[in-house]
């Protein structure tokens, strides 16, 4: 799958590099200097613990310490506290297997943690760059890491599942080959770390997954200290239509005054509308949502009550079955 | 402006039916029969207190309690609660112009209406299909009404602000010409209004008013009674970026515990990078928000921080000044 166009001056291995979590006082793997080109060999989530034939038998014994099984740190030489760390995301590849997750229980992850107690697992094959779900729906891949960020000022261990202001687990879908990522760094040299690949994603990542998928993703770093930011900023090569261009939708909307609840009732009215008029399973339209239908807030100013709702592209579904 | 290619078996003109206040019991200026086309004539939201030579001077003076004025209600045979009211836009024609305002004060209107306590306002003309702003930016245009529902069940007067689960103030800026939305029918004839036309808005309308405009909006009614919807859903002609396919965006990021917080947190770093790096007032980056930056909720699942970022579009600059 690898196309290596760009010179690599260094390249990190997951073996050498593996952290599960973020900490300030991690050794860097690499020292880096602005301008340095730079090959991540990123695992899976799981760590490695699933694989292109798992089964939703192998969730009972998942181990959830491991994740998300990071790679780096890397030191960016010059990089001070208050400097803008720039990250040129040049290539992205898959291994051309991914899959998607319900993990109640513990984790209670997801939108909709209670109503799906029961845990649920599909397996996609990538490599023919389409990722195939049920039902001849088709899901176009542009792969991103999930998890990408620099160490935190505050000492000690922290968690990779919430993300910071110096970035981390923030799942912004547009984060794909040809974009550019700015981080405020924090520390001396920055501490920068990367994983968690999803070969795609729904904007919401509603049942806390996307298509899971380990990846090598080749990244130019640089050093900007002129400017001063207070969040991660970033460049797209695009808005991310499945298919790069506008495409027809089908959209359910939620009408609540608190945005989470406007958010979820807007994924349960998809997930009726995939099981009463497209024939899915409830679990099915759950991942489905999560992999391919975007949340859009529409208005956030109409006091007491805000608009949020999910986009559902036609052109997933067989010619055949589109509305 | 208008091209009228469909067969229009009604017209509801403005002075014959402007309200402003949802009531199940206001008396339908029409019945049509399903299949029925029916044109609208709507007013912009401040109901004509504006035009195209207004100054920010008129916003000391405008009364809000016209706002909105929507055009209805018309009732459609047939209809019954429990039934789902499908209306299809067929052409939305705008009359050249349009408003932009910041209203603080009385009304506290907008995402930062604190941070924003004066006045302003920005008059649009739209005559070549385009909406002009300050430093050559350009922002294409798709009108849709911002308003668009039937009459609640419960009885009263009820505020056009805030949506409800039979629609009204939704703003979804997709439902353009082309597009079909369902509705639940609440009361017997359904008791469909529509108005406060928009040319432009960006998704979350942050300031709290898009490209307000008078609109002629030509809707076919038809009634389906064998499905049962909890609140709105649509089909769309495309999920919406401003020309129509994928280009190149500038993202600003907000992370929090609050989702309200987190849009709050983009739209404020997106305002400061309008102003720092590309030269807008704060006031006009405010605007420029609410009518062509599109909110995203990337994750909302990665406890206990979400992540909402705030998408700006490139090509809307002179392309000199894109990045």
């Amino acid at each position: 799958m690898a196309s290596e166009n760009n010179a690599v001056d260094h390249r990190v291995r997951a073996d050498d590099a593996v952290h599960s979590a973020w900490d300030n006082e991690l050794e860097p793997v690499c020292t880096v200097e602005p301008g340095d080109v730079v090959r991540f060999e990123c695992r899976d989530a799981t760590n490695g613990q699933l694989g292109p034939d798992a089964t939703v038998a192998d969730l009972a014994t998942l181990d959830i310490d491991p994740i998300h099984p990071l790679t780096g740190p890397i030191a960016v030489e010059g990089a001070r506290p208050g400097d803008v760390l720039q990250v040129d995301l040049l290539e992205i590849d898959h291994d051309g297997w991914g899959c998607t997750l319900v993990l109640p229980g513990e984790m209670e992850l997801g939108l909709l943690a209670e109503e799906f107690p029961e845990p649920a697992l599909h397996v996609w094959d990538l490599e023919d760059g389409i990722a195939h779900f049920v039902d001849g729906i088709e899901i176009p891949i542009d792969p991103f890491p999930g998890v990408v960020g620099v160490a935190p000022a505050e000492g000690g261990a922290h968690s990779t599942f919430p993300p910071r202001s110096v970035g981390g687990n923030m799942d912004i879908k547009q984060l794909t080959a040809g974009s550019t990522l700015s981080l405020p760094v924090a520390v001396d040299g920055g501490l920068f770390s990367i994983g968690d690949g999803h070969a795609a994603q729904g904007d919401g990542e509603v049942c806390g997954t996307g298509i899971e998928a380990p990846l090598s993703i080749t990244c130019r770093f640089d050093v900007r200290s002129g400017r001063s930011i207070d969040g991660p900023q970033f460049e797209t090569t695009g808005p991310f239509t499945s298919t790069g261009r506008d495409e027809r939708m089908y959209g359910t909307t939620g009408i609540a005054d608190d945005l989470m609840d406007a958010s979820r009732m807007a994924i349960r009215h998809m997930i009726d509308h995939l099981h009463d008029e497209r024939g899915l399973t409830r679990t099915e339209a759950y991942m489905l949502c999560s992999v391919a239908v975007d949340l859009k807030p529409n208005q956030i100013v109409n006091d007491p009550n805000w608009t949020v709702s999910a986009y559902l592209p036609e052109h997933i579904f067989p010619a055949s079955h589109r509305r």
